[in-house]
C-alpha cells in the first residue's frame, strides 16, 4: 500500500544526504496520505547507504505500525502531532543541519535579513520553549510536537513552514515530502547567511516589509510569477 | 536562432552549480547578442539536473519572449536594464552565493583587502540602496536594476563587474556569460576572505593603492601580462 | 591472525576520510581484541589512497610489533594506555578534525548545548591538562594517554567516549573501531555547532539536564528506543 | 628535457585542486632541478581541467623561457628569487587558499596553537612587509620574492617552509614539488584552526615550547620516528 508515497519518502530522505543536511543517521522525512490518514516514515537508525522504499514504515495517527518490519523513526510521535494540527501538510522533514541547529541551540529565532529568506519564510523563523521535566517524562517526542503547535498559536504553518525546537534542531514541512526537504535546504542556507550577516553588521536592518511581502508573494501568492505554471 | 549563445548560457548556468554558487534554483545567467539585441536567459525555477540549451528563453529588450516554451527567469527585467545601461556587457550572473549574500544582507560593501580582490574588482564592491515601497509596487525587478544603474553613476562597470543588491544578493557581469560566472566565483571567494580578514583584524588595512592598480592592470590593462596572449 | 579485526580497522580508517575528518595522513584508528590482548592499528604516515587491511600492524600491550612489516602509528603508545585503562573499549580513533581541534587548542571543553551532543556524550567533552617537559621527555605518546586517563578519574569512559588533548586534538573510542569513528564524526559536528551557538549567543543556556538524560538514555540506556533492536 | 620533473610539477598543480586550495586558476607550483639549474613551472592562466605535463614551462634562473610554447606563471620571478636564496628547496607552491589568505590580508602571523602546526612549522608562520610603490614599479614579482627573503633573514626556510605575503597570499616550499603542496595543505588547515581557536578563546595559550620541539623533531629531526623509514 502507499507505494508511491513510500518512494517519495525514501527519495526525500536520500535527498537530505545529497544536500548535505545529514550526518550519520540524524534526520528523517515522512509523508502523509490524507485519504487513508496514514503516515509513511523512515525507519529508526538505518543507514542511508542502502535505503530502499520497502524499508519505509507505515503508521497510523495513533502511532501504530500498520506495515513494515522495522521500527519507525524515534521522532514519529512528533511528526504525528504536526500532521494532526497543521492542515494541508503532506510532508515533514527533521534534520540536525549545522547552522539551523546552531540557532536552535542558541535559542534565537532566525531574523529575516534578505530575499532568500523571504522567498521561503514569511518572517522570522520561530523557536519553541524548552520542555519541562514533566513533559520529557510523560512523552518526550509527543511534547516536542506539542510545543511546536503551541508556538504556532498565532502563526500560519503554510506561510512559516519551519520551526526551531529549542536546544534541539529544526523541523520543516510542506505540501509533499519533497517540499519539506526544499524548505529544510532553504532554512539551512538562510541560517548560515543570517549568522554571517550578524557577524558583519551587528545592527544589520531586517529586510524591509514591502520587499518581504513582494518576494513571498512572487513565489507563493495567488499571483505567483516564479517558475513554470 | 542564437544556438551558440544558448549553449554558452546553458553551460554558464551549469557552471554555477559546479562552483557551488547555487542552492536549489537560486541563480541565473543570461547572455546578450549585440547584433540582434536579443537576450538568452535561463527559464524560471527549472531544476539544474536536466537543464539543456533548448530550454533557454530568448527575449528582446522590452521583455517579450521571442523564442522558447518556458517562462524566462523572474529576474529578467533586472538583466534587461543592466544590458541597456552597461555597454559592452555580454553576460550577467545572479546568484545568492553564501558570503556575497551575507555582505548584501549586512548592507556592507566588500573592502579590497588583497590581491585576489584586486585581480577582479577595482576597489570596494558597492551596495545599492534599498527599494522604496513605490518602486517595489511599480516594478520590483525593473527597479532592482535601476538602483544598480544609479549606484554606478560614477563607477565604471568594466572595472567593477559586480554589485550587491541591498537585502538581496549579488549580480556580476562580463564580456561573455562565462566571464560573468568567473566574476561571480571571484566575488564569493573575495567576500569569504574579507569576512575572515575583518574577524582576524578589525582594523586590517586596505590593500595599498599601488598594489591594487598593479594587480588589476596585470590582468586587465592594455599591457596585461597574465595568461596566454 | 585477526583478519576480521584488520579489515574492520582498515575500513574504519578509510571511513575517516569519507567523513572528511582527515587531512593528509593526520588520523588513525585501532581495534582491540580482548581474547588475544592484541591491538590492530594503522601504519604510520601511510597514504589513505592505497590502504589495505594487510598493511595493518598488530602490536601487544607492551608495544611490541607482533605482525606486520610497517611501523605502527606514532600514536600507538597512547592507544595502548587507553585500552589498558578503559575496560570494554574495542576501538579508538584519533583525528585532527577541524572544529574539535579548535576546542582542544583553545583548551575549552565542549559544552552540551543540544540534543545532538546528548545523543552521544553525557555532558561536556573534557580537555586534558598539558604535558610537562619531563613527561614529553620521558615518553610523549605514553603520557598523552596518561593525562587522558588522569582526566577520567571521575568520568565514565562508556558515557563520555571522547576527550580533547590540550593543544593537540581529539581522541574518541567505542565498543568497536566503527563505533569510535562514529563518535569522532559526532564530536566534530557537535564542536562545530557549539562554536556557532556561542557566536550567536554568548550566554546560550546549556541543554536542560532532564533533556540531556532523556536523549542519552534513548540511544544508550538499558531501555534504549533508538534504532532497530 | 626534465620530463620527470614536468610530470611531478603537473601532478602537484592538479593536487592543489584535489585538496581544494585553488579557485579558478589562482595557484601555481614549480619545481627546481639543481643539476641543470632549471625551473619547471605551470603556464599562466591555464585551466586545470585539461592540464598536461607537456604544457609545463622550463625557465632558467634569469627568467628566460628555455622550453615550452606557453607563457610561464606570472609569479615566475617570485619563484626564481626563492630558489636562488633558499638552498635545498626543490618545489614551491603559491595559492590563494581561503584561510591562509585571510591571515595574509589581516597582516597577522599564524600563531602556533597546536601540534598540527608544530608537525609542519617550527613557530609562528611569518608575514612579509608590504611592497613600496617603487618596488611595485620596478619589478612587482621580483620584489614579492625579495620581501620574503628579507623576512627570512633570521629564519631557517627548512624549518619554516611557509610565508604570508602581506595583502596577498601564502607561499610554501619543500624538497620536492609534492612536499611544497603538502605544506600548502597543512598551512591552510592550520590557518583555519588558528582562526577558530582565537574565536573560542582570545587568550588561548601558544603551544608549550617543549611540545612544539617534540612534534617537529618527531617528524623532521635526525631521530624522526614518524612514517616508514
Amino acid at each position: 500500500m502507499l507505494e508511491s508515497l513510500k518512494q517519495q519518502v525514501c527519495q526525500a530522505n536520500l535527498d537530505l544526504v545529497k544536500h548535505g543536511l545529514v550526518t550519520l543517521t540524524w534526520g528523517n522525512v515522512s509523508g502523509f496520505d490524507a485519504d487513508t490518514q496514514r503516515i509513511v516514515i523512515k525507519p529508526s537508525g538505518v543507514s542511508y547507504d542502502a535505503m530502499s522504499s520497502e524499508q519505509m514504515v507505515v503508521v497510523d495517527l495513533d502511532g501504530n505500525v500498520v506495515e513494515g518490519n522495522l521500527n519507525p523513526s524515534s521522532d514519529t510521535a512528533t511528526h504525528i502531532l504536526l500532521y494532526k494540527h497543521f492542515p494541508g501538510v503532506g510532508g515533514i522533514t527533521h534534520t540536525h543541519s549545522t547552522y539551523a541547529t546552531m540557532f536552535a541551540q542558541a535559542r534565537c529565532e532566525i531574523p529575516c535579513f534578505g530575499t532568500t529568506h523571504a522567498d521561503h519564510f514569511m518572517g522570522p523563523v520561530p523557536v519553541t520553549r524548552p520542555l519541562t521535566p514533566e513533559e520529557v517524562d510523560q512523552g518526550y517526542e509527543h511534547y516536542t510536537g506539542q510545543v511546536i503547535v503551541d508556538r504556532f498559536a498565532s502563526l500560519d504553518p503554510a506561510a512559516m513552514p519551519a520551526v526551531l525546537a529549542a536546544g534541539h534542531a529544526p523541523f520543516t514541512w510542506g505540501k509533499t515530502p519533497a517540499d519539506s526537504v526544499k524548505n529544510a535546504v532553504a532554512l539551512e542556507a538562510v541560517a548560515h547567511m543570517a549568522m554571517g550577516t550578524r557577524t558583519l553588521n551587528p545592527t544589520a536592518p531586517l529586510l524591509e516589509e514591502h520587499v518581504l511581502n513582494k518576494h513571498y508573494q512572487r513565489k507563493h501568492g495567488p499571483n505567483a510569477t516564479y517558475g513554470q505554471r
